[in-house]
């Protein structure tokens, strides 16, 4: 690992890394989904959701990751759901998914609200179990919206670990939904890593220690929103990407520089701390005028010569929360924001 | 990050290195689930599961990892319980638990066996949800295991995250337990990194990328079993340690060589791609005589001068796993292996 780092550009990028095994499976199904979705006359939203890991060994133990539950894409799919969008959900492996979010292993863990109806021991059949009564309320309502995406076949699920895998999803995913045109959105909420280790030069085996300390020297992913805007999508694409930062200062200067140099439509902009009370929504210029009839939510744009940007805030919850689906989640103003827009993109066509 | 690696002891790390902000409060929980457990005459085992990470960021977003999803700790601690053990689990946040970890959101995810119940819509009470009758079976075994454990008080759960939390996690109940003597059992399955980046050293905020690629130093990690035997148990635990390799050749020296170095009781080596059919059991030296009426699996011991070894071998599963709690586990025979073990153990006090 003591090679000099390469400058990949996305050609080059996939021209030298292996594609995963299982693209060319995962690119049926897609198809077969967006198909459908067309004939019924659906909008489409492709969500990106969960951290990426980058391997540091072929003979995989350890890795670099991103820091990422998957809440924002898990939460902004539900709600995509729910305002009539059919969903390709693209996540990270084990990461949070609509609605069994609600219910993770250490928050609600399920086996706490199972009950077993009395007690048949010694016959064949098992016991009835069922919900405790506390617990029904807010599972019915889940459940209920669960089932009901399941029957219409709105919601498409595919799974990523790597930064690699996610690279070469992503854009056989924009490649498919290109043939949408302007119905189809890319939410890429997804957390990448802007680095990576090329396959060349990884380690066959697990690096050993015992040998002081650990040295990694990584290259720099490519940047791929360019050539997603103008090839991959045909610039026909909805497409909002996410900017995470620490440090607050940083987030509209580099959420702009992002804007400027894809050409995409729009930036989330969110600080790590506050990220579930404020995000601000950056786009290149002032937004065209309504059409008559359409409403907009008053949410304050201040607009500079070239770019527009909209803060949204919420209340932040004084109670503690309990269970997540009865406090107000601020997934769900960004993507009635973000159909409002979408709408417009339709129209402006 | 470019300043020269330091070399820690385990005194120097304590010394140089914050202690978690719940570690008081964990410290508490255990100290009086120890002391029940004693006055119960239980036997204690204490079973770490799942990776570490590594912050890169004091603010983090990236962090280095170990791949582990805590399979094989989640389910020795279910036979562990069987066994008659009481269990401290302290796992990495978010892998998998004993119980739980059969219904995974991925395989099995719970919502898929729920249904509910008539349609009551319009009226107060929410419908009764219920389990299908198809998974009724496999659940409800889970489920009476799960309620008795709990009904016992002989589970006992923890969270770490990062190798800092882990280690000062490890040496604060290590001191807790020793006041069990021998019947403590200590199983060290979790994946822990070799190497971590000083408090010193750490960025704070998020480390930008546009400036060429990723340097990362890292210090390795302090040995911490050769402490853990001499002065945190004071030498009377019985202390299991594992080693993951992916290069089979050197899962036997390395193991040798770890016992020889810290003197605890047995390594158990598995190979990344073998690991759920087969472990090979390293310990120091031939065992003890048997004492009269007590049986020995006959796993072929093979015995040099110092080092003896079994290799503990099951079946691969030839169909398709679909339910995990219909396919025989390795874990059930490491489990039972090491209780004969231990029994021992504390016998030859």
């Amino acid at each position: 690992m003591s090679e000099e780092p390469t400058s990949f550009s996305a050609d080059s990028y996939f021209a030298t890394q292996p594609a995963p095994p299982t693209l060319e499976h995962d690119i049926a199904g897609v198809k077969e989904f967006v198909a459908r979705q067309a004939k019924e006359g659906r909008n489409v939203v492709l969500v990106t959701s969960g951290g990426t890991t980058v391997p540091l060994e072929l003979n995989v133990v350890r890795f670099l990751d991103n820091f990422s539950a998957g809440t924002r894409g898990a939460t902004s799919a539900e709600y995509f759901l729910k305002a009539g969008y059919a969903v390709i959900f693209m996540h990270r492996q084990f990461s949070l998914q609509p609605f069994s979010r609600h219910y993770s292993h250490s928050t609600n863990p399920f086996l706490d609200f199972l009950e077993i109806e009395g007690s048949k021991s010694g016959t064949a059949t098992p016991p009835a179990i069922s919900v405790t009564h506390a617990m029904r309320k807010d599972l019915v309502e889940v459940l209920t919206a669960y089932k009901s995406v399941h029957a219409a076949g709105t919601l498409h699920t595919l799974t990523f670990v790597t930064v690699n895998d996610y690279l070469w999803l992503l854009r056989a995913l924009s490649q498919e939904l290109s043939v949408l045109k302007r119905k189809a959105m890319y939410y890429l909420a997804a957390a990448v890593s802007d680095f990576f280790l090329p396959r060349q030069k990884m380690s066959e085996h697990k690096i050993q220690s015992g040998k002081g300390s650990l040295h990694i020297e990584m290259d720099q992913v490519p940047k791929i929103l360019k050539p997603m805007v103008d090839v991959w999508t045909r610039g026909d694409g909805f497409i909002v990407s996410f900017k995470l930062e620490t440090d607050e200062q940083l987030l509209v200067p580099k959420a702009r520089a992002a804007l400027e140099r894809y050409g995409h439509q729009v930036v989330v902009g969110n600080d790590l701390h506050r990220r579930k009370f404020e995000v601000v929504f950056v786009s290149r210029k002032p937004l065209p005028p309504l059409p008559p009839g359409v409403t907009v939510n008053p949410i304050g744009e201040e607009t500079t010569s070239s770019f527009a940007e909209s803060w949204l805030r919420i209340d932040i919850p004084t109670s503690p929360i309990v269970h997540t689906n009865q406090v107000k989640e601020i997934e769900e103003d960004i993507v009635a924001e973000l159909v409002r827009r979408h709408e417009r993109w339709i129209q402006g066509r």
